[in-house]
């Protein structure tokens, strides 16, 4: 370990989360959630969306922007349609109140989809999809963000960067599961090339001015271009819709117009659906079906299962800890001691 | 009008498909469908998905491969699930038996899909999700084809140009919808670049020997690249599990396999989705929301909502007719005497 980092067994990860948690007006059912979801991510070494996250958290909770006390509560829409109106706190608290109906639903319809309203998202979207792959099913989830990605062939920052994830269930294995972005590039990314004085790849993003740059700094104030062109950014048009026009969420643009700037997550919505493969094709041999064709893929050179290199880490980190910056380790023993 | 080309009312244009169908093997319900769909593209001046793919449906009418004579069956897989067997016939006529029991179980439900099995695919999706929101309801639908696109960082095809379309209701407009290949460029592009000597953008493929071109007959021979690289891939992923591992059908790799290599549409299956706004969020709100949303959109200079120019061109054809290339127009007459 060097001066400037600190190694932490998952353990000592989630206890110190939700110590930071518990004294900036969290009671603990939302501590734990929220800790639990995090470390998903850090066990995975996703430190993206681990430990870091949890300064803005806090400073949301101090803010009063986010309700650390929320009481997510389930409110049945139609036969395959539930939502869970967040009361203002986290998303993890509320997606844990809504994993069981939308499992439930999905497996006596053959398809359901959850609409999460009124949280806070800053939190990976393959941890949940993840526990329905673990239910036997098929997942998709969507989320916003505040505006910093254009659409196709404009020159403003419309969309999020709106992620998407979807997993695969295989009985017996890990699911495959694939959770990113409709941006060209993470915005962390970029963030990180304009500390350390790199230039991003072309594609990345616009200035201020509209035009492309390499040059992060200009982007960060200008906008990210989607990946793949107006194919990218149509995907993040449909994310927009689902997460705000169809659940009577905010879009992105609301949620910057809404938001307190404290560096915590805006206010926004998440969409899920869950599918049953026992309820379509042939409920017993869909799996093997599926098992030839991941074969196929794994016997191309140069390819990797989506998901793969984060089971690998899962594997290793209950032994080796997980490994954060001091800076932030002492930012968050700061916070919550203060 | 040139003497390359013929120009044909949107009447005259569906008498010709139908000609054709019926001397090829068709009853008079599978040829109208067909010529249907196929006229909605050609109306909308997407000459890709119109009397241009006539000669391979006949090819596979004739070598016996589709079934002229289909009659789709609808199987009631669940309350939100709908199958129906395509009866080895081509996809048109299956949807269109398909499309008021997934609506009703849609509007029932909340959300549904439809598996479509034992077709031959050939069509443009927008023509099916645009009957979904002609009814109020949001819709994607999906469908793979024969391996001609590369898993992220593979140098073998696996996934077809893989399609994916999504479309959401505007009461009182045209629907917003989007139908777009996995694959960086459209197959028949290079098809083209190829006929004419041209080079195509970097970007688009590998050779046989697995390295990027720009030469589009070394693409042709080797494979393309999916769009936005390995996210565009993931995407292509997931339609063949929606399309062939969860609904039963074959996925791209099986297609080729199976196929007879008659210069039609292999086997394969679609999957749709429907969602009902008005059992989500606010269901006197949600329409006007959007709008806010799309006027925003609309508001960034550059940019034009999807499908945008089809509906300007839908406006036109009824008075000006198509164009297609005179040698088309010979080769359907041919194949409809012979």
């Amino acid at each position: 370990m060097t001066a400037d980092l600190v190694t932490l067994s998952l353990e000592e990860g989630f206890d110190l989360a939700v110590a930071a948690f518990l004294a900036n007006g969290c009671d603990r059912r939302n501590a734990e959630a929220v800790a639990r979801n995090m470390m998903r991510a850090e066990g995975d070494r996703c430190a993206s969306h681990g430990l870091f996250r949890l300064p803005g958290y806090l400073a949301s909770l101090k803010s009063g922007k986010i309700n650390g006390e929320a009481e997510p509560k389930v409110i049945d829409l139609a036969p395959g349609a539930v939502k869970i109106d967040g009361d203002g706190g986290m998303a993890p608290v509320a997606l844990e109140v809504g994993r069981d109906p939308l499992a439930e639903k999905a497996q006596t319809n053959g398809i359901a989809a959850l609409a999460l309203t009124r949280v806070h998202h800053f939190s990976a979207l393959w941890v949940e999809v993840e526990t329905l792959c673990e239910r036997g099913l098929a997942g998709f989830a969507f989320t916003a963000y505040k505006p910093v990605v254009t659409p196709g062939g404009g020159t403003q920052a419309l969309y999020g960067t709106n992620p998407m994830a979807f997993g695969w269930p295989r009985p017996g294995k890990d699911p495959v599961i694939f959770d990113q972005a409709s941006s060209a590039k993470a915005r962390g990314e970029i963030q990180i090339a304009a500390r350390d004085g790199h230039e991003v790849p072309p594609g990345t993003g616009i200035g201020p001015d509209g035009e492309e740059t390499t040059d992060p700094n200009a982007i960060l104030k200008g906008a990210q271009l989607p990946f793949g062109g107006y194919k990218g950014a149509n995907i993040a048009m449909m994310v927009e819709l689902l997460v705000a026009g169809l659940i009577g969420e905010w879009f992105s643009f609301e949620a910057a117009e809404g938001d307190k700037e404290d560096g915590g997550p805006p206010r926004g919505g998440e969409f899920m659906m869950a599918i049953d493969p026992a309820r379509f094709g042939d409920a017993d041999g869909w799996a093997a079906h599926c098992e030839a064709f991941f074969e196929r893929f794994q016997a191309i050179p140069g390819t990797r299962l989506p998901s793969a290199r984060r089971y690998k880490n899962r594997g290793e980190t209950p032994e080796t800890g997980v490994v954060i910056p001091k800076a932030l380790f002492d930012k968050i023993t700061e916070m919550t001691a203060a």
